[in-house]
């Protein structure tokens, strides 16, 4: 007996694979046809349970008898309450676990087994069924901390099947993160690192999307808490299946615990060895839980099961009517996208806005061994970058006047010699030709900057006479000087006199001096190169010149006594050990 | 009954793990113990098989059925050249499958179950008995193609298991590629993508490793061919365990062909949406081959298992009958690694040697999360750099004459803001703090890219007279000129006063344009920028003067007037449309 609120339902694709553009698209049909039916159901609130994991793994399976089970309860809330506090024969006993109502009450098969319309399509086959995203078209509406939410039943494609594109896995699974109230992750046996490891990466990716999603919020003037960006997740279960290692005298209990520890064993950062994606976990979901249902008989795995309900192993009952419990009951609340609750009303837009959102991002979805084989090649890059900068640098600074052409030109072949002995013992994955390759590019960029050295080394060599601009500033002052005094008082004072053929001295010396530094500097490097220095020795003078007025400006004129006498007591204190000063303080004391 | 040949032999654990130092060590026990062994035998060569696979997926179980076949084979020459030949009921009728000799004559239970050194250890139960990587301390002396070899057998970790880290996982699986002859990637139910690409990444951290060594030696004198280079391993099996495909009815040939079927859909670049990690696989080996074995029964499974033979699947006993004997007869050849083939001899140099070369390439292992975010930050970094040089050299090429600095500041600032918005649309992996911190990093890596703008800058505002330089030149020429016909030919020569006049109208109005571009162009930024100008002009002069001294004393001055001529010709073929030059070919006809 259906209850007059709910229609039967079917499979919808929400999202469909377009592989020529090699990019996913929402059928729009279906999304209208889910938004009418929420509209109609009244709730206001959603909450999304959706399966993932490997293709073939049983998912479609799991989702049928979640739909019995929702189906039943609502179509007989009173039983279904009663149902809840019924209690059942203890595990490891000789009782069998009876089968309960809610997958007796629709009929002796599984759904999906057959070709209708009546539940999520599995078969035993070799053929994948589902593909890109698929929704149960009745919501279900239950009760959830007090509040009436419809719950929607999601199916993802099988990951890891060769039939989709890095953009496609990377959306299906992204969106299914980005979208889901509870994340069930199906997988097969135990949980293995590298399981754990493939499903971060959606979730990293889906947070990557979430994060910019965030950003744009925050530029537009609603800024989010911390926690809201940082922990965009909600729910995640990984289900176990074909678990091997309940014994049979084993209490519900003790199997219980049993998940706890296998969960802890391989997801929590405390006990592993490497725990960086563990702990990324950790930090995106707000909740994680490990459940493990045993094998359901290994006639359940044939192409010739017809879905006889009486064919599934007890135990995997026992442990499914746990789970249903749990999933759809305790473990279950309202879907909550960066910081706000999806209704019904929104459901629509944001499915379409991240169907967007992931499109535009999925070029950067790749496969392990092109993210390690692009990581290693721009850490060598990276790398030989760093070493040739560092050591140029090094060999500069050992120069500082510059080194001659052929000079740099055999340092910068030495240099790129021991970058290119560097570059043979760093870990490039990849064929051959990668590496060569990617030392191709190296030195392109190598030449870019050994360009910019000799530039360097030029404008230094350039600058050789630099150093003596303040000492020509000096010998120019004493010249000019010099000349005054010839015109205003050699001819009528002996102290001008004397002053002056002091002065003729001093500025000969300099310029004498400077002319033989500026010889041995260049005299094997041509006029050109002399000339060019002269130049730059001229800027020097220059700029000191404009530096030595701005400062006389910027010190009032009257100031400059004062500033006079701080220096000669600076002077004096420095020759008498600081007596002077201590001095001055006792008396301020 | 013992062969007198053979001595029992028990397992060796020739790697183990360093948990303190995070690195893999060889056993040199347990290799010198297998040297000697290697040395008693007399074989020359060596081939290996090992079995790699995830944890806890029956590894040693199948290695154990392994050791029963070989020993077996070795004890009893004849019986096995008898049972080669031997046919058996076919599959799909009603009649069972006999155990074979092999498996039955070594006694009822498999030895691995129990806890003697009669077999690898396995167990039923939660925890993974294999640690580092092992290998059976007797080898097998078998005739392959004609020769004798000592096969070994290797037993590895359980991969993705949580008690490795990075490092030791790419030395324990890489040296496994690299020393065996033949690979068993031991997979649960099917293949699936992610296995085949966790596989792929091992492969290319084995293969970076040989890459080396083979350039290493290529350094050494002793080239290699590409192919030993770009195809450096033999033979790997997908060895697909639990398979529940094969239908009751089939005969083994249609077994066969469904498992070409499952390779093909999973490793056959051309049915593949994504084909590069396929392509990798297939470019690396030699042989690539699936072979499925179905669920050896439920029982096995428990804890409680005591390795009965009776209690194996006869389904499953009849695959693993036609795989054991595929493996070590047909389907083995020597080991190769870079061009030679691997004796006896070297194999413990050859070990040793890898373990320390997978270590010091171990800190470039991650996870592929690791990897994604690396990968993506380093694309940041890249692309951030790329857009904001591409940006300031727009800048700057649409100011050749360089911005006034408020005016450079204004612009660095607009592009830096448009660095970061490209930079929040671009997908990074990893958590808000990473996104921050790329972008603090990419901060600094701006700065030190503005500086050097800025100081180009600065350098193209002081070259704002540089441009005049060549009619400063002739300005200055001309005064010289004028100056000597004033002391030489002014007094005595009306036509030198005429010259005279005329150069000083010349050289007066070249002066007045060059200082009104000069008081146009620096005005406004004061004398220092003024008289720097003045310097860098200055320079300019004189590198144009050195261009044409040197220009002038590479011609000879005899060839002058022949130049002349020649330009004077050029122009005046120019002025008639080229009719001289057609003229002079007419002429020449």
């Amino acid at each position: 007996m259906e209850s007059p609120k709910r229609k039967p339902g079917c499979p919808l694709q929400l999202v469909t694979l377009n592989m020529d553009a090699k990019k996913c698209e929402v059928n729009e049909d279906a999304l209208g046809r889910l938004e009418k039916r929420l509209k109609e159901m009244g709730a206001k609130m959603v909450a999304i349970v959706s399966v993932m994991g490997a293709f073939r793994t049983g998912k479609s399976f799991l989702l049928d008898l979640f739909l019995r089970f929702l189906k039943w309860e609502a179509d007989h809330p009173e039983e279904a309450a009663a149902a809840r506090s019924e209690s059942q024969p203890a595990r490891g006993g000789n009782e069998d676990f009876p089968l309960p109502a809610w997958i007796t009450t629709a009929g002796a098969n599984i759904e999906g087994a057959s070709e209708d319309d009546e539940g999520f399509r599995f078969k035993g086959g070799m053929d994948a069924c589902t593909e890109g995203i698929w929704v149960w078209s009745e919501p279900f509406l239950r009760q959830l901390n007090g509040q009436e939410v419809a719950v929607l039943l999601m199916d993802t494609q099988g990951a890891w099947d060769s039939n989709m594109t890095k953009e496609q896995s990377a959306t299906v699974f992204g969106l299914t993160a980005v979208l889901s109230s509870k994340q069930i992750y199906n997988i097969n046996m135990q949980i293995q690192e590298d399981k754990v490891e493939n499903l971060a990466y959606f979730m990293r990716f889906a947070q990557a999307e979430l994060n910019k999603a965030a950003s744009e919020m925050e530029r537009e003037g609603k800024p989010l808490s911390r926690e809201e960006i940082d922990r965009p997740f909600q729910s995640l279960d990984f289900l176990v299946r074909d678990w091997r290692h309940f014994r049979d005298d084993w209490t519900v209990e003790q199997c219980m615990e049993q998940m706890q520890q296998h969960l802890s064993r391989h997801v929590n950062p405390q006990k592993m060895v490497e725990n960086s994606t563990a702990e990324a976990l950790h930090a995106m979901f707000k909740r994680l839980q490990c459940f493990c249902l045993p094998h359901p008989g290994l006639i359940i795995e044939k192409d010739t099961w017809t879905g006889k309900v009486a064919d599934i192993n007890r135990d995997f009952i026992r442990f499914m009517d746990l789970y249903v419990r749990d999933v759809f009951t305790t473990g279950l609340s309202t879907k909550n996208i960066l910081g706000s609750e999806l209704s019904t009303m929104s459901f629509p837009h944001v499915l379409r806005n991240f169907v967007d959102a992931f499109h535009d991002a999925a070029p950067a979805a790749m496969s392990f061994t092109q993210a390690m084989t692009n990581c290693t090649v721009l850490l060598a890059k990276e790398a030989a970058m760093k070493s040739f900068i560092k050591k140029m640098d090094e060999e500069a600074s050992r120069n500082p006047r510059g080194m001659k052409p052929e000079e740099f030109t055999s340092i910068s072949r030495t240099v790129t010699q021991q970058v290119e002995d560097d570059y043979k013992s760093m870990t490039i994955f990849g064929s051959d030709d990668t590496r060569k390759d990617t030392w191709t590019e190296i030195c392109k960029n190598l030449d870019n900057l050994r360009q910019r050295y000799e530039e360097d080394n030029a404008r230094r060599l350039e600058k050789a006479l630099v150093a003596f601009a303040n000492i020509s500033l000096i010998g120019l002052a004493l010249f000019l000087l010099d000349r005054i005094s010839d015109w205003t008082c050699d001819w009528w004072s002996q102290t001008c006199t004397d002053l002056s053929k002091l002065m003729l001295l001093a500025y000969v010396l300099i310029f004498g001096y400077v002319g033989v530094q500026a010889y041995l500097a260049l005299h094997d490097r041509g006029r050109v190169a002399a000339a060019m220095a002269g130049g730059e020795l001229w800027k020097e003078m220059v700029r000191l010149m404009g530096l030595y007025g701005e400062l006389l400006q910027e010190m009032e004129l009257k100031e400059v006594p004062g500033w006079l006498k701080e220096q000669a007591l600076n002077l004096y204190n420095q020759a008498t050990g600081g007596a002077a000063s201590s001095d001055s303080k006792n008396k301020k004391d």
